[in-house]
């Protein structure tokens, strides 16, 4: 009986896992409609014309929230066990709550408990606290783990694996160049423009804006050689920001062959296994 | 002769089912163009320097399209029936009435009406009346019956049907980079700019223009930490924004083997179907 | 002797049928540089402290080209009938003097003349001989001659033709959100920035250059509504910009393979057309 | 014994022939970090807050590792003739110093010796040494060595070699758009904004700035016409810029395709060599 509630409590809490009854469904939607109108909420607080008029009811929905997660943190904990890689009765739990997955869960409710134990005096300096309020956006986090278990995220993290050493290579040279650009247009700018282009650090922001072709317009060249370098490093630039389409598209066309290969042979319509015998 | 006479005036009015002779043509080329020059009228409607000289001539552009419209509204209810899929004769032609097509050509030249037969007094409240005018504009959307039927928009169509999934994938990723991003250069710029990063909404107008490398200038961040935090978010997004690019390159290069494969097997030359026999 | 001659200063004048002998070679080269120094010539001449101390120099180097050009242009025409397509003596000569090729030479030589046979009085009328003085750079488009014969010209052109209806649809899907973005930011923006979305193809500016990302910020939303709508119009502006580049890709990758089939069979090593029969 | 030695010092100093000792390896880190923190060294020097209350630390940091690099490179040229290459005592040194990677090494540490053995007086003089100071920063390209020996540099490497001369021709076509743009442009805007677009070559900042959708935003069109052809050059461009994107990425399937074929054939899983005979 005991072991079967856990098992029932492990299933309920593990969206990704899908469980066949509407029991199961409807707990799991429930959380992650509480996780996002959590973030929205998070979002909103920040607004004042919204906030100010509707403080206590944003307070109450946050107590409400922070129940429902610890209920929830609780008996993930407890269920925990219940998985072959956490068996063991403390160690398992324990080891189950230094995870990843858990430490997100914990510090998503932890800010609640640290400003409710605070004494209010201390709670009044105030600023720094707002870092640790921003932490309740860790619950956003946990709605990776459903994307986590559908094809297209296998599929995209795939192609990222795949092609981590091209892509590492694709950072690499615009560092390079990120640099280089910052160097070349600061000895070119900075007498001309010293509050803009006021060291090479600084120039490195103007250099990563200019090669995305983000472009802000809040610092660009007036010097000829300034606009010269940047005129070249454009067009350096779309070279290179075509790297990491190229790469990418070729690792989903390549995981796109290996797919379609381990099903049937594109000739004959067999199975790849026994056409290697005709 | 009733019946032919519908199913003549069903044929002239749908342009993707083309007929052969001039007639058909010509009918639907003239309808073609009054929808073109009547968006380009409503465009135009805006352009004071045009519009307040040639009040008279757009009123009567306008009257004179309605009554095409609503002629060619009434004859493609009436000959509606004629399609198998609306055969009944009063369910029939009520339930093409509220097909989206059918609703889409109503809305169009309903404004005209309510303009009409209303009292002159309620039409001078103003600019309420604005957003209804601009209704006339859903006559350009009939223009997507004309493409719909081409080979081009198939394809396109199946390229983004086949990878919804993983371009979905992507919009989410995108949504939750989106998110981090607004929340962390809200912390890092508020304080230094109350007024541009108010909150934390108002930061993801910053962070999509940012992302999409759009950067109009209107908001940047000015503190170090902010910029630190754009330039590894531009980093990031630099490959996000490689994912859709890659998706979409491999859906056009897998319909295309499909089209090419079922015409001829590429290493023999004959049909595929025969290939798999030999 | 005479059509020798004839023949000989055709294939002179004609750098894409490459001679083999030094000769050919350095008058082709040497007209070649003439006409990018007349293209770098009518550039500087914009700018003041380049062309007002060199007045002299600029205006003796476009006499000196003006006469290499004319004497290449009349022994054009004169050579023109060694052509098979202009055989006839008089009707071929006419018929090459009215092909593009022939037109954007005259042309380019054209407004000396018309300059220097004008009396000086309405030379000096101005501003409208100035559009006439850009025609001297039709100079420049006589380049495209020298890339219209290579192999990456052919390769490309084949992948823009071969792609062209997909290409065609790609620029109405993107006309049609131009157009329904600027209908919707205008009424979201008019009444907020009169001045800056003052009518719908005002506006269009405002969406084309936000949409293919360039973002100058001359010109951006303030409204709340007019935000969400430059976001939600972003996100479906980086799907479809991603489209031409999926379409040239796939163009590219096809081109690719009908080059790479019709030397050999990737199976076996043997031409193609041997291996159908094994 | 000496040749050894010089054996040794020769694997020591060259990263790409990794040694398997752990001495080799400490080394070649060393060196490596070394030449980074030299980089982020001559970046900080520019920054006032930084350089300023630590200019004694930088120094000592820069004579510290110009003294291990002229180690490093007296040892380098030194070992240089255990390479076959270089083989000779004399000549073989002299053409090793000759080639670009050891120019390099020099320049990086010359300039430090010139401000060492150049009278005070001069130093003073100023401004022009930032040039020669900047010198420094070629310590920064010793690092493309590193990457220069890896799988992904072959591969990116040999996709823009298989693609020079695509990408040459896009680069020439978007050369050609660029002037063709900046001459239009120049002619619409030039009257309304005589300072912003001031000449053709003035204006080929803006143009190239608007083509690669950077948009700063310092220059803008603001007439009818100049906003019209801008609208039109970026349709265009659009299309040009998904060239680079497609080019790469075709070379990329291509060299992956190359690179499985040489293993594997695809359909019986044999090598293809042995393939070709069944």
């Amino acid at each position: 009986m005991y072991h079967q509630t856990k098992r029932k409590v492990h299933s309920l809490l593990h969206p990704e896992i899908v469980g066949d009854n509407h029991w199961d469904k409807a707990i799991n939607i429930f959380i992650i409609i509480l996780i996002i109108l959590n973030v929205i909420g998070i979002m909103l607080e920040t607004v004042d014309s919204i906030y100010l008029p509707h403080k206590k009811f944003f307070h109450d929905f946050d107590v409400f929230s922070v129940i429902i997660f610890t209920i929830e943190y609780i008996l993930r904990v407890w269920s925990s066990n219940h998985d072959l890689r956490y068996q063991h009765k403390i160690h398992g739990r324990l080891r189950y709550m230094a995870s990843p997955a858990a430490l997100i869960d914990l510090f998503a409710i932890l800010p609640f408990y640290i400003f409710l134990f605070l004494p209010a005096g201390i709670m009044t300096i105030g600023s720094d606290f707002r870092l640790l309020r921003i932490l309740r956006l860790l619950r956003f986090f946990r709605l990776f783990r459903l994307t986590a278990y559908t094809k297209s995220t296998k599929l995209v993290l795939n192609v990222f694996k795949s092609r981590a050493h091209d892509l590492l290579l694709a950072f690499i040279l615009t560092t390079f160049l990120v640099i280089i650009t910052s160097c070349l247009v600061y000895f070119a700018e900075h007498d001309a423009q010293p509050e803009k282009f006021s060291s090479i650090p600084g120039t490195i922001y103007w250099a990563v804006t200019t090669l995305t072709t983000v472009g802000y317009g809040d610092i660009y060249p007036v010097t000829i050689l300034g606009k010269i370098f940047t005129i070249a490093i454009l067009f350096v630039g779309v070279a290179l920001l075509a790297l990491p389409a190229g790469i990418i598209t070729s690792g989903f066309i390549d995981e796109l062959r290996k797919t379609r290969k381990q099903k049937v042979c594109p000739h004959c319509g067999k199975p790849l296994t026994d056409h290697a015998e005709h």
